[in-house]
């Protein structure tokens, strides 16, 4: 029989759910909504018999749960004031899964997740200190540092997303200015287009669409076509990250930086400013060391495979 | 017989030496000149001579050789292209001292020893996720998470004095500007008080002293005495500092943080800024759980004990 783990991402919206084995094959996937009536105890409820009849169909053998989680905490596993969750507080989430199952459930935040899904299925296999930038709604780093995640004291190290870049600068969802997420993000990146609509006069497509329906995949496809504003959008992102960056690797000296997301889409777009900038702003010593790449996640999957992968991570550890 | 470690710690004028048991005891110690004649070869007998002589007087039993040195790697033994040293290219230190030892020979640079040396005998005792900044010419930083310093993939890790507080800011010696240690570290003080003698008009004792004669031990005792440009240096210092550590902090999570040197003696005229710009800017999720801390070790051989705590670690992380 085949050993399996289950990987489970959680978003604001939707749960998305898929059975995964040692090789990154995933078997099935499905998804559920985040925001089933009855508040957690349904929804656990309701995920577990979802697990458990996606499992009925196949003949393996569960080795463990897997959960990418906003504000996850891996000491814990619990999910602690998650901002874009209807779940308030603290909420004891592999406790209230193993109700369930006869297995380890890790849990962690996505972007841990996907550190550790580059390592065990992606281009991290056989790294032991690399970082994992994913730029989504907001910015997530994963930070593995001698083989091992850094999960910090408390298990909420990694929010380089929360540095600040600039004291003076944008306005932060976390209540400060500045914060390399405002700039570095799906949504960082339309309020550059903004800005850049702004400061220029420069012709684009993109002067015809509203702040409210503008999407980082628009800006994305608007730069793949060569609409200027949107090319230039993407060398004011990779500038800032590029810059960032460089002081990252003075912390952690890492083989190699990936970055994971749609944005990631754009390609040479945006890795070129990011390389020249971090390149440009880097330490001597650091000097073409480090490689900068896409996550090999590619799948629309990934951030499930990145779930699932904290279980293989777990066992292999141990043994 | 009593185990004993003996430790290193290379400066570019001396070399300290001494034999210090497990509890952090030191036995002896001594020290030698880094520029002796006749390169590397001959100083690496000389010192060696020198430690068995030392040993000799003593019914001990040596474990292992610790050494601290600047550009120190751990992975191969090596001091590479270390600025301050006489000997150039890249020196295989530990090699070289197991011709004369047959025990492991230990090295990293002084900041990884310093934060080595909190965690076996200091204040970082049981602690798994800690950061120890060395406030010397430059500024050091030995990164430890998950109980593991962190080295980096090419054992250059923790170099957060050249991370970047100001693009435009102060001339740094790796050839960049606005490094963290151009502001927070000795020579970074004094470049402060010179700022602050040709911004303010504030009386001060330090406005008759050249920056050739200038010490940041002056400013220390100035301002321990109360003088108010000598305070105002430490509040620049500090806040320059506190914003660092609150974005540190959002790398790491880190239990606490240890500030270690000289402008420590200053006490809370550096600690009190550190700590309120450290808290105002960082991420609420880390607020209040982070301790700033002076080192613990601030015995005069505390470089000495860093580098001896290398070999205890390593017998400690085998068993």
């Amino acid at each position: 029989m085949k050993d399996v783990s289950v990987g489970i991402d959680i978003g604001g919206t939707f749960t998305k759910i898929g059975i995964v084995d040692r090789q990154g094959n995933t078997l099935v996937d499905d998804s559920i909504s985040t925001q089933i009536e009855g508040g957690f105890p349904a929804y656990i409820k309701y995920l577990s018999e979802k697990v458990k009849a996606m499992l009925s169909d196949f003949d393996v053998q569960l080795v463990g749960i897997g959960v990418g989680a906003p504000n996850g905490n891996y000491y814990s596993g619990t999910i602690e004031h998650a901002p874009n969750l209807k779940w308030h507080g603290v909420i004891h989430f592999s406790k209230a899964m193993q109700e369930y199952f006869d297995v380890p459930v890790i849990l962690t935040n996505d972007a841990n997740a996907a550190a550790i899904g580059e390592m065990v299925y992606g281009g991290a296999k056989g790294m032991k200190d690399f970082i994992v930038f994913t730029l989504g709604t907001g910015l997530g780093s994963g930070i593995v540092a001698n083989g091992q995640l850094i999960y910090g004291h408390d298990g909420f190290a990694g929010e380089i997303g929360h540095t600040i870049v600039n004291p003076n600068g944008r306005v932060c969802g976390c209540g400060r200015k500045g914060c390399l997420e405002t700039y570095v993000s799906a949504t960082g990146i339309t309020r550059t287009v903004y800005k850049l609509i702004a400061d220029y006069m420069v012709d684009s497509e993109l002067r015809g669409v509203s702040f409210n329906d503008l999407t980082a995949k628009m800006i994305t496809e608007a730069a793949i076509r060569k609409d200027p504003l949107a090319i230039k959008a993407f060398e004011y992102t990779g500038e800032i990250l590029g810059r960032k960056l460089a002081d990252t690797v003075a912390h952690f000296s890492p083989e190699a930086i990936f970055l994971f997301g749609g944005l990631v889409k754009a390609g040479e777009y945006l890795l070129k400013p990011t390389k020249y900038q971090m390149d440009a702003n880097m330490l001597s010593v650091y000097k073409n060391k480090v490689k900068l790449l896409p996550s090999a996640l590619t799948d629309t999957n990934a951030a499930v495979m990145g779930a699932s992968s904290l279980v293989w991570k777990e066992i292999e550890d141990k043994n």
